[in-house]
């Protein structure tokens, strides 16, 4: 089943596993790490395959593992054994489960969108938070949006824990990173309606219409939506805030709007 | 402004603070820590005071938190400043900011709530994840929920994750932990209607009423409600998925149905 077993810590290979936390190290290689049953099992069930397989059985949690790695072995997959601690050194879990894919990162453009008849995407500018960025990822995917746009990127989507936290959606639904103003112009050229979310604005996001060709717009943690995309949406609109102020974080105000979404787009 | 000053990562309150983060201590003690500017801030401005202060002027990250502290002390409050080093092991945060209160456990019934004409309120059973918990709170806080009662805890609501997850909400919002059997004879003797979320009911959350006295109930991470609430329920209602089974984890699916419920109850 496997090619190796690796017991040293300091062995090349989990020295290499270790640099890919860095953003740097992923971008250079154009790699990235997918660590755990759920994630792994989601990347090869969206026809993913990674380049290689790392486990380590003594910290195989389930019984599903070994079937997994005879899948990706007869894929033609490279399979290697960790010992123990050189697994866990590389693990990004607290309670890793034996099993880290090294992935292949794969970059779509807006060009490469395919959107149907009734598009209907997200655009968020400049999420910080890895763990933010993931759990929007999920909102974007329950929602059936058919796409995500990252603007002016600060967090990588190739995080570590941007992938645990968006359990595999990462995986399943289009990703496309690009410039504020090169999405402004796709949209446009798309004829999509924008409507931007900000505290500041008179309209309730239930009284605006959030039917026909949509893209909601979600600003970043701290300053929320830019003057560029203020300025750009056709319409602004704000989520009602009954307690103190910043209890909706940006993931939360981000599901609440695109559910809000789907529920005039179902009933229309 | 201080009593003493601590360097002594020995000393028998800084191990005391540590073991604080255990909730056997929490309960033995009825004390709990609040960490950080933003959340011992809130608890002052919900008129909450600690028993004890600590500080550390050295991890202090803004300009703000020496008024706070002589706000505190004049208040009759303890305030102990802790060395560099001493801080950082009693600090629950990976970053301190030199902040840290101790502060009474203080514990309602669901008899001392006053839910108003309209009650509005969230059930939760047996929610494990502190975060998930926290975040619940901040939800139900934005939505205007009168009150959250926890039913058949697992995660009590002094853990420093959840506190620190609810951003201060917990400060703000009536909760209640009792067990499923009391809140359930307290819903009924109120003529609170019971509207349980859970994957396999028939109708959509926004075909059912969720306007009038209304307790949405939200089940565990792992087993969702219990049959007690999914036969005690008047209605049971499930979210729309369009995406992976488990795109939506209990927090975001609470916050979805609450804003629905505020959606209604504010056009009705």
């Amino acid at each position: 089943m496997t090619t190796e077993r690796i017991s040293s810590v300091t062995n090349a290979r989990v020295k290499r596993l270790v640099r890919l936390r860095d953003r740097r190290h992923r971008d250079d290689e154009g790699m990235f790490v997918v660590e755990g049953y759920r994630a792994v099992r989601r990347m090869l069930d969206s026809d993913v395959m990674p380049t290689e397989l790392y486990i380590a059985p003594e910290w195989f949690q389930g019984t599903n593992e070994t079937a997994m790695v005879d899948e990706v072995a007869g894929r033609g997959v490279e399979v290697v054994e960790l010992g123990r601690d050189a697994f866990a050194k590389c693990a990004y879990r607290d309670r890793p489960d034996g099993l880290l894919a090294v992935v292949a990162q794969s970059h779509r453009t807006l060009s490469d969108l395919d959107l149907g008849p009734e598009p209907f995407v997200l655009v968020v500018e400049a999420i910080e938070k890895p763990g933010n960025l993931g759990t929007i990822l999920r909102s974007a995917d329950a929602a059936g949006v058919g796409a995500v746009l990252v603007c002016d990127q600060v967090t990588d989507m190739f995080n570590p824990n941007v992938v645990r936290s968006s359990t595999g959606v990462l995986f399943r639904i289009p990703v496309v990173v690009a410039s504020s103003g090169e999405v402004e112009t796709f949209l446009r050229a798309q004829n999509i309606r924008t409507v931007a979310t900000t505290p500041d604005a008179a309209l309730l996001y239930t009284d605006a219409t959030l039917t026909g060709p949509l893209a909601v717009l979600m600003g970043s943690e701290q300053f929320g939506l830019s003057e560029f995309w203020l300025a750009a949406a056709h319409e602004q609109v704000r989520i009602p805030m009954a307690g103190q102020a910043d209890s909706l974080n940006v993931a939360m105000a981000t599901i609440v709007t695109l559910f809000e979404a789907v529920r005039q787009r179902s009933a229309g």
